[in-house]
């Protein structure tokens, strides 16, 4: 048995900013477990079908996710035509935190290799303006010579472009998964952070590669970008935090297809809300044991600033002052979590948690 | 429409030097497809459940897949331990033609990068004595840094150091998926050769990626990969031929499960037994039409080499004098394969083919 490197330790609630919560049955089934990966506040992307593209929209839906959840809510808006500098400033007024942009639908410039934003300038200009922040999916899209394994490095002279074209505006990319990510981030001022997933920080290609549930995108990569994410995340530079993308599907659409003669694409996303904290502690953990980092970067500071301090501080919201503990006491990852009231009988839904059946260390919130 | 370059085309029947047949109901289902991908030759893996490691064995599944298909069969061995060189001896006078290695269980030497064989060598050596052919699976054991997309590159140092212990010995580096191994085979001797599939001809990484029907082992690489391999599959050099690696497997299996809360890892394998020569064509034409290579390097001779001559050359086997035709006319792939007398239905096995359900050459038998 490796070493427990977190028993008994007490920390700070953590925060996510990176979560799908999605909405009907599989909100109901997921928001409540925000807490049990030792989490009091997430920014929720805005991908619903329809995508969130108004202010109203975004505040019913953080309506119906408190239902749910006691966690502080940092709501977004999806970047899209239809949305106006009116719209940021309105956004900016109702306290929505952030915008979020995918690059399907927009177009690479070939010259320079730069993803042609150009139509946004006028949004980005206003929430440079009134503070709000972008969130990046930073992935090229697809063209020639670009894969899955090259999408966000193809995409990193963007990010460098429109950084230099709004210096002030608050940018965040998003699920970081390369070691060219993160030197592109720190070539970047104080401005420009990234978020980290829990299992971007577990696993590689190899992973994914024939495993539905561990595919997600952007792709995990190669060991070397696994072990420039875990130094970014052990370092203390506060321009890196946790952002899970925990993005929970039907275990059908994981398997592209439910009936035994049905086949398809495998839905991208890896489910990793209940246990968010305890993720990346294990990431840690299993990376020391396995000598890929050493024990004495994961200092208590460290910790606190990945898991939630950086990115409070970043996004500007005070700390609740609850606190977690850790105990490395027998628990496993639970091997499902049913969808909707019918629970889980052969023909309900299930979301498969990363890391099913596997050791895991148990949380549990302390009294204020 | 895109152009379709082989409509009317006649050919001598291909042969298809890598095929998994399987045995029991799924050899049923699987051998008589060999004749619809116009193939008249086949070179049969051992990797059945035990593996072929006798003589005896290998006839007896000679006898058995005779009875589903008139093609030519190339019996093969499994590397084992219990192989000796009587067995090779054995081998050889009983019309088997290779022995087929699968690095799993081999180790690394950490000095020189190259899998230490070295239990084999009297069996290589007996090998090259009685000019047995030796089929490699190319891909590094599992390691630090080594992962599913650089495994096939991080063995080549081996099969160099094969062909240069053994430089009579006849090596095939089976179902090559990189530009590097393509550079490692030209520097050997004529020796050495290589199989490629189908499938790696018009496959790269993201067709795989959240796709369990195009998984296989090697995986399909980069862009660049399959150039590569285009150019070598159309270069007329009798060092490169097809290999199909046409590896069914139930869809259940494919999926990593069937039940709808099952999971787990999808089998390596894709299935193009049934349309081998058309995938072959089909890949072709794509790229001629992506402007990947051009139309002219496809001459009769080149076509006729990779599809069967090359191999046929290699392995000192005469070409029956069958013939094919293919023509353009609207047809596609079948969407699935069942397995068992039992037929199609939910609680019964299929298989899916390559590319189903998309437009496909039409073949047909001439008259001897």
């Amino acid at each position: 048995m490796p070493p427990r490197l977190f028993d008994g330790l007490v920390l700070p609630a953590s925060a996510d900013f990176h979560v799908h919560l999605r909405d009907g049955p599989m909100l109901e089934a997921v928001a409540p477990t925000v807490a049990s990966g030792g989490v009091d506040a997430i920014f929720v992307m805005p991908n619903l079908v329809p995508p969130i593209t108004t202010v109203e929209h975004a505040l019913s839906y953080k309506k119906s996710i408190a239902k749910y959840t006691d966690a502080k809510l940092l709501m977004s808006l999806y970047l899209h035509p239809s949305i106006t500098p009116d719209t940021i400033r309105e956004a900016k007024q109702a306290g929505i935190y952030g915008v979020k942009s995918y690059p399907a639908g927009v177009t690479t410039n070939s010259a320079s290799g730069v993803v042609d934003y150009e139509q946004f300038y006028p949004i980005f200009e206003a929430m440079q303006e009134v503070d709000l922040v972008l969130n990046l999916h930073g992935e090229a899209p697809p063209g020639k010579d670009i894969t899955v394994l090259n999408a966000e490095e193809a995409f990193l002279p963007t990010l460098l472009d429109l950084h230099h074209r709004f210096p002030r505006l608050r940018i965040v990319l998003e699920h970081c998964t390369t070691a060219a990510a993160i030197e592109a981030v720190k070539k970047c001022g104080s401005n420009v952070v990234a978020t980290i997933t829990a299992h971007h920080l577990s696993i590689i290609v190899d992973d994914w590669a024939g495993d539905p549930i561990n595919f997600c995108k952007p792709v995990a990569k190669l060991p070397s970008d696994r072990v420039a994410l875990l130094q970014a995340a052990t370092s203390g530079d506060p321009r890196f935090f946790l952002g899970t993308d925990s993005a929970p599907h039907p275990l059908r659409a994981k398997k592209g297809g439910a009936g035994p003669h049905e086949c398809g694409k495998c839905a991208a996303g890896v489910f990793t809300q209940p246990y968010a904290t305890q993720y990346v502690l294990q990431a840690f953990e299993d990376a020391v044991n396995k000598g890929i980092i050493e024990k004495e970067r994961i200092t208590a500071s460290v910790l606190e600033g990945f898991l939630g301090g950086f990115g409070r501080e970043f996004y500007r919201i005070e700390a609740s002052g609850k606190k977690i503990r850790l105990s490395a006491r027998e628990e496993k990852v639970r091997s499902k979590l049913a969808v909707g009231s019918a629970g889980a009988d052969a023909a309900s839904d299930v979301v498969i948690p990363f890391r099913r059946d596997s050791q895991i260390y148990s949380l549990e919130w302390l009294e204020d």
